[in-house]
């Protein structure tokens, strides 16, 4: 369990002067105007801006991503905005855990420099109607068939965020594989001055992908959420001893999955890297990704697989 | 007619010169990452960028937007780049007049510091797939309704050069009246960190509207064509003179220009300007819209009327 929970439980007193630390030493902002000031100045010095953008409710997930961008560039920015226009009709919008005292408290405990939390107003005022998209492909397998329009609210967020925040550096996680993919599309297509950098999966002891929705699972399903790495380092597995048929792999996935009474199948597939289309023979690089309803949580969780 | 024609004709030996004097003085940039990075470090030296993107054959409504942009800032860019992406099937990308040493001559007159003048393949390459669009009535009214994907085409290539040439203010004309507000929308929507300046129409002396297009215009066509800026200077004196229903100043509109027999009226519209949705009574600021097919050539023009 990360991070260890007593740890940053925040009781009053220490609430406190957490608080006044933060006030000191790391910047909370709300306003778009505010940081986009701050972050022209900083360029203007020469400083290199790092950004992590989230929806909160951190984990050590985000951690690494934070700690990537401390390591890589001299300012670190972590913006928390849970953005509605990502979720789709009946998803889990006004459920999705919020934390922001912990949250502040983690990146507090990062030295993360500037944390910029609007308000969903702020982000997007009444008339605002322009949204960026990536087409084809990209979005339209995957993730894209069971989640339409996120793809849309994914790109016009981070486009915005970008724009705000203006980092040389964005860090994005490897488990929202299609999510990275589609991202580094839109920052080369529409020539964002900004390097991409996809972060490895962090793990839970058992294997589980660190995800802010795992707080919905019900230990019954918590267990049974675990076969879906468990299949993942088994296809991956069969992959590296000889086996590059995709129906063989997704077959063995399937099974493995079935296995499981709460577990629903959203989907099994193995698509190239660059197009996210489905391969019937592995030939070159190839993401193997699952999504699965565990009770009533939806879970993904990916593996890449190289071919030299 | 303008720039004399003399002037500009550029003969070899003058051209030579020019060209040395352009080497020396004003920088002709075709790659993405070499104007990126030059931007970069402007502004890292504390350089604001005035930035005017055309689709060259300029005329001197451009170069009011560069005296602009040169009064404002203190490096100016101009783009000259002919987007096949907002031009629809059957338009005129094909045969859009093109004229680059007399473009780059105009500019150097006006000592533009940095002309971007990129490949099709260097703004398209194959894979791009992404696209900036703002919905709702901003692209359905007006040229939106006869231009479909017009406004797509548009935004997207916007974009892409508000983040190659990261300007800190952008010019643009008020003839395209509805491209102005529908980039001024995307850049507030996208938050991009651009300041949008949209200058008055500049004219020819018997009053039509300058544009890349009139070229195109026959000698009888090109008479013609003035019914449009005629028709608007009316509509403009019925409204100051008290008429407010827009049904009345239409149809006067309407039958001017219906007294040449080579033109055809796309629409005659009038709009307010935050949404371009038609007004039947003129109570804030609208536009009064006028497209107008004259002989094969489409022309539009506009006049703004306050409202107080």
């Amino acid at each position: 369990m990360w991070p260890p929970k007593g740890k940053f439980e925040c009781p009053q007193g220490a609430l406190l002067r957490i608080l006044i630390r933060i006030r000191q030493f790391m910047k909370i902002i709300q306003i778009i105007k505010e940081i986009q000031d701050l972050s022209f100045n900083l360029k203007q010095e020469g400083k290199t801006i790092g950004f992590v953008p989230t929806m909160g409710f951190l984990h050590e997930g985000h951690v690494r991503l934070v700690r990537a961008a401390k390591l890589e560039c001299d300012v670190t920015v972590v913006s928390i905005f849970v953005n509605p226009a990502q979720f789709c009709p009946g998803e889990d919008f006004d459920k999705y855990p919020r934390d922001e005292k912990k949250d502040l408290c983690i990146l507090e405990k990062e030295s993360v420099d500037i944390v910029f939390i609007p308000e969903t107003r702020e982000m997007y005022p009444d008339q605002s109607n322009t949204f960026v998209e990536t087409e084809g492909s990209l979005i339209e397998n995957l993730c894209g068939r069971t989640r339409p329009g996120h793809f849309k609210g994914v790109t016009t967020i981070v486009a915005k965020l970008l724009n705000v925040v203006l980092p040389d550096v964005a860090y994005f996680g490897q488990k929202d594989a299609q999510q990275a993919i589609v991202i580094t599309r839109m920052i080369k297509d529409l020539n964002f001055p900004v390097k991409m950098r996809v972060m490895p999966i962090v793990r839970e002891m058992d294997g589980l992908a660190m995800s802010s929705r795992n707080i919905y699972l019900l230990p019954e399903e918590r267990e049974q959420a675990t076969s879906i790495n468990k299949a993942l380092s088994i296809a991956e597995k069969m992959f590296y001893n000889g086996e590059n048929e995709s129906s063989v792999i997704k077959k063995t996935i399937i099974e493995q999955l079935n296995n499981n009474k709460n577990l629903k199948i959203d989907y099994v597939e193995i698509v190239d890297t660059e197009r996210l289309e489905p391969v019937s023979t592995i030939e070159t690089d190839v993401i193997i990704a699952i999504a699965a309803v565990v009770g009533e949580t939806r879970l993904i969780d990916n593996v890449i697989v190289r071919s030299s």
